[in-house]
């Protein structure tokens, strides 16, 4: 009936104008079962659990089988990690596959049949999981003794395939990949040529004593490809050259030139040409974006303008307001936008909406909040006027910061001279004493402050948020070490009490008072921009960070099985061939977040634990020869992964964004007292483009479940 | 008289003319008198003559007292360098004094007098000029035997004032400063902050086996500055942290953050802010470069217009073929565009001609050369057509690279296997078999493409040039080879023999054998991009070059001040107190292109130097206390100048150059068969603006010296 095909209308139009808000694609079915299932699967208890389900299953692996999370790294301290019963986390993997069926049918359901089939995407994800069912139950059945887990490594797809963003970016970096590689082969030419004329200049002599430079670093071709490459990421920088050019200076020509070539033009090239690709990137993702939200809105205003109610005028569609706001009350959305649209649509006050005028409308959702900080209260007393005007003022913030300094520096000169004090020699009481004062001070600066501001207007300030939040911190650490151990007094520094001891107590407070110190940011003009660019970049990288931690999660688990119980230590018989916590390699690679340039790491790891002592040489040369193959790949896939490409990425990203803030810091200079709550959209809003009606229309026509009365 | 007018105009037409090529400014002095002066200060000869002078008291340092510049670097084994008697350099010195006397007023006499007062460079340069010779009078008086020689340092300024570019671009560079030195501050705050967070977090426990941390990286404040200072430079990096990572795993945090802010943010952000400002420096420059050049060629024009042999028309000034072609006849400049620029004024045919067609004939300097290969020889036989089909094929070529790569390859696998064998168990027949007949078939690949193309088509190739010129070094080497050690047969190892032993001849040709494959360069469309982008790099980066070596030097001689004879042998008694050659720092710093990442190589060095042998041990120790202090607060300014600001100077550099070059890419596709002689004003020339006829006369109202009639 009418009522029924209205209602469908209203569902439909609001699910588009959702779409439009969180910038969905609006190609999806449209049905009024369908509309239901996709309002719920979009609804926040369900994309939560759906997170929360990606996050499990990614943690799995810090308490899994072959990884050891102990406080301590080393191999001869530590005791042996919790070992969880075989079943606990594979009931707990089966708990999250099942999430991920729902979710892919789910998904595959609402974009229909036909869609399905050309999205690689979903199907990989149904093969990924299929995959890792088939694992799980092999693992089962062997009781969780097999060796190899595949469906560890596959775990980071869950993650990729859940955002958009990050399947974006993926794409741009996918285009880049063919020019990276040229680089990457001229790399290779490049040291492979210099290695051989390496083996031709440094050959072997008669003379033992003069060819130092062959015994240790280019003794035979992957020995000194090996030097080369570590000369790449110049860990080895001058020691590799040491013996040549202390034999002849002429020598340093080559490592020289070397150098210049590979790290100063080869690797900038690198740089140059992963900037060059993603200069558009930012620009061009927003734009997509910009082109969604017009596209649901459109979509919203096409299937409302079908209502039956609505009078039949031939030439132009139109929109009734009161369907509008029908659907306005239901859809969910910010509650400021949605007050501010009601707001103009009731000043409108015309009946019927033109397709401009209802996107006109909804252009509220582009805007920026202007934030506007609650009045100060306004004293009746004189006096209170003058003391509001004293402790308001610009420059009792300023005093502030500078007593914030003072106290900074005092800290700073009672460690330079508690430097080389043994813990026994130490006095606490003038550290004590001075802490008492300055925080005594910040009490009073914040108390003063909100009698000047009110208590809202204080709290609206971030700056002040985070200077009462430490303040109250101090002084409840304070209070609490005044309570155990009484007030401070020439001689104080009484035995271990309590939680803490005191000495642990006032460095605590001494490390949030130099926290607190970074209040000053805001009033440095540079550092300001720096910091809200450096704020910015971190919201544009959340996609670029989602992959590193796919790529850092895989190169982890494929760690943990390659060098899985490669290290042991020696000297202790109670971890040998425990190849649950021995892997010193998993421990590396799990923690993942540490190892940036690889091979060196491995050496200054073998030096920090294994030189210094005799039993482990054995070991040592042992390790060397049977891993170091192996491990060489692995680690030099990684620097090129993590180091090169990552890094210039990161750069290129930085360039775009910091070149986009630069540009407009002057236009802003004026509306500076003004605070913005800036997005990537509104940086680039100047240089946008608004899509036609053409497009727009051309794009709904498209649309595989949407049949257009038109 | 009026002949004497003209013969002044043709002169100024002509300087003009040779000013615009040159790119050179026109405000000098116009009468005869200086016009022929300045001729003659720019003429070939005189700037040469200037540029030797340059060089050779830069050259200087190489020889003078306290440099060392002998074959080995190490101080226990090198003989005492060669030291000039007092006088000798000193009397060299004064020559280049007087030849920058004669420059200096010449210059100024020049430009005039009342534009030298604008002129600080000049100022400069006198200045600097009487410190020198004052100082070399001390010098004297002293008998060479005074320890600071404050000329030293100042020579570098004679090589960055005598260069425009180098003068404009570092004017460029001082215009970035400022914003350089805020991020430098921010770096600053960074590092300060950590450092007191670190030393509060490291403190000195009761227990010494727990904190390793402090002793050896925080143990006072100077101590964790450096610590965190060499870890922005990521030369310590793993090793900082493994003591207090194997304690407890949560300490990498700190050392993850302070690496992610610093290294990853801070550090990039000063590479975006030297983009930002370098991104129109070249297009600028090239900007400017134009202008010049039109100004200089609109200048020709007003000065011929009011020859008076013309006829005054009134409304509009213009210009006689006549005296032009008088003016071109005189004008020194290349020969190719003269011919062109006759030829078209001879097709002109007109007897006057306007400003506009002025500058239009004019427009062949700006124009690409392009380069025309010889045709090949025209063979009358059927046969030897064939041949030339055969041999001048693409085909021919490529098959030359498979039996270089083959060649390549072969060297390679005898190297492998030879790797590990005494110089005396090693056999060179093999290789001198294989060389023999690789470098016989190279001489035929030259022979028969003389044959198919000519020598002169032959010899216009680069690529070929380089083939035959290395072709035929080859062959005479194998010929002298087979000359002293007759041919190769099983067991070919001779002895010592002549001037290079069997084995140093086999070494130098398998390198040159390795230099020839870079041949297939040009055959692989990406490698020829990039190589081809880094020449014009290198050619855009002559300035900056240029300005590096002066910073270069400045620290050098710096170096050598600061550290004369802080490092001496104790086991050589032959040279203690000989602080001629002692000064190992001076060393390194004199041969200046070693140095890149400061405080990393003195550790280095003396790990490798001293450590090994226990008598250096109390020096070491010495050195330490001693110079480690200037050390740190040198290497520091030499890391920030040389490793932060110059290599990110570069970054930009290459970046802009780059993108250029990649934007154009798919234009020049079409155009790839005609070879053009780049420019990097032909690289910007879509871009450019031409200046206006207004703006011109603005300019050449404003002229010093030129009075012109109207």
């Amino acid at each position: 009936g009418a009522g029924a095909d209205n209602d469908l209308y209203i569902n439909q139009a609001i699910v588009f104008i959702e779409d439009a808000i969180q910038y969905r694609s609006i190609n999806h079915r449209v049905d009024s079962k369908s509309l239901w299932l996709y309002r719920w699967y979009y609804s926040r208890t369900c994309q939560w659990i759906l997170s929360l389900t990606i996050t499990v299953i990614l943690a799995l692996a810090f308490i899994e089988e072959p990884s050891s999370l102990t406080i301590t790294s080393d191999v001869r301290y530590r005791l042996p990690a919790w070992n969880p019963p075989c079943g606990l986390t594979e009931s707990i993997e089966l708990l999250c596959f099942l999430v991920f069926v729902l979710d892919v049918s789910v998904k595959s359901y609402l974009i229909g049949w036909k869609e399905f089939w050309k999205n690689k995407w979903l199907m990989a994800y149904i093969l990924t999981l299929a995959v890792s069912l088939t694992d799980w139950i092999v693992s089962l059945s062997f009781f969780c003794k097999e060796s190899v887990r595949i469906r560890r490594i596959l775990r980071p797809f869950f993650l990729l395939q859940n955002s958009s963003m990050m399947k974006k970016t993926l794409k741009s970096i996918n285009s880049t990949l063919p020019e990276m590689a040229s680089v990457v082969l001229l790399l290779a030419v490049h040291l492979s040529l210099f290695t051989m004329f390496a083996m031709l200049l440094f050959a072997r002599t008669k003379d033992n004593q003069q060819d130092k430079e062959w015994m240790v670093y280019f003794r035979n071709l992957p020995e000194s490809l090996t030097s080369l490459l570590v000369l790449l990421t110049t860990a080895n920088n001058p020691d590799v050259m040491i013996p040549a050019y202390s034999k002849n200076r002429a020598y340093s020509i080559f490592f020289i030139l070397f150098t210049v070539l590979g790290n100063l033009f080869l690797m900038n090239l690198l740089t140059a040409i992963i900037y060059n690709q993603f200069r558009g990137y930012l620009l061009k993702s927003v734009q997509s974006s910009l082109f969604r939200r017009r596209l649901g809105i459109r979509a919203a205003f096409e299937v409302l303008s079908s209502l039956k109610e609505a009078p039949a005028s031939a030439q132009q569609s139109c929109v009734s307001t009161g369907a509008l706001l029908q659907v306005l009350q239901k859809a969910e959305m910010d509650s400021r936008c949605k007050q501010a649209i009601m707001r103009s649509l009731k000043m409108c006050s015309c009946d019927q909406l033109s397709a401009a005028q209802f996107q006109k409308l909804f252009e509220e959702l582009d805007k920026d909040a202007i934030k506007q900080h609650p009045p100060s209260p306004e004293y009746q007393s004189h006096f209170m006027q003058k003391m509001q005007f004293a402790f308001g003022h610009p420059y009792f913030g300023y005093l502030g910061n500078v007593v914030a300094l003072a106290n900074i520096i005092s800290i700073c000169v009672v460690l330079v001279m508690d430097a080389d004090k043994q813990p026994s020699e130490r006095d606490d009481f003038f550290l004590g004493a001075i802490n008492c004062f300055f925080i005594l001070y910040y009490l009073l600066e914040m108390l003063l402050k909100i009698l000047a501001m009110g208590l809202k207007r204080y709290l609206s300030y971030p700056s002040n948020r985070f200077d009462g939040l430490l303040t109250v911190i101090l002084l409840i650490l304070e209070i609490a070490t005044f309570g155990v151990y009484g007030f401070p007094h020439p001689g104080w520094r009484p035995e271990f009490m309590g939680l803490l001891s005191l000495w642990d107590m006032v460095r605590l407070v001494n490390m949030l008072i130099v926290f607190r110190f970074l209040r000053i940011i805001p009033n440095m003009k540079f550092m300001a921009l720096v910091v809200t660019t450096l704020l910015d970049l971190v919201k544009n990288l959340r996609a670029f960070a989602g992959i590193l931690v796919v790529v850092f999660y895989a190169f982890a688990i494929t760690g943990i099985i390659l060098f899985k119980g490669a290290v042991v230590p020696l000297g202790n018989t109670r971890y040998i061939g425990n190849k649950a916590n021995a892997s010193v390699f998993s421990l590396w690679v799990n923690n993942f977040c540490i190892i940036f340039q690889g091979k060196k790491k491995v050496i200054s790891w073998c030096s920090a634990h294994f030189q210094a002592e005799v039993i482990y040489c054995l070991l040592y040369v042992l390790f060397v020869h049977l891993i170091c193959r192996w491990a060489k790949i692995y680690f030099v896939a990684w620097w090129l992964i993590s180091s090169v490409i990552w890094v210039n990425l990161f750069v290129a990203l930085l360039l775009e964004n910091f070149i986009h803030k630069w540009d407009r810091r002057c236009q802003r200079e004026s509306l500076s007292d003004i605070e913005y709550q800036r997005t990537v959209e509104l940086m680039f809003r100047d240089v946008l483009e608004e899509p036609t009606e053409e497009e727009l229309m051309e794009k709904l026509h498209q649309h595989p479940h949407l049949q257009l009365c038109r």
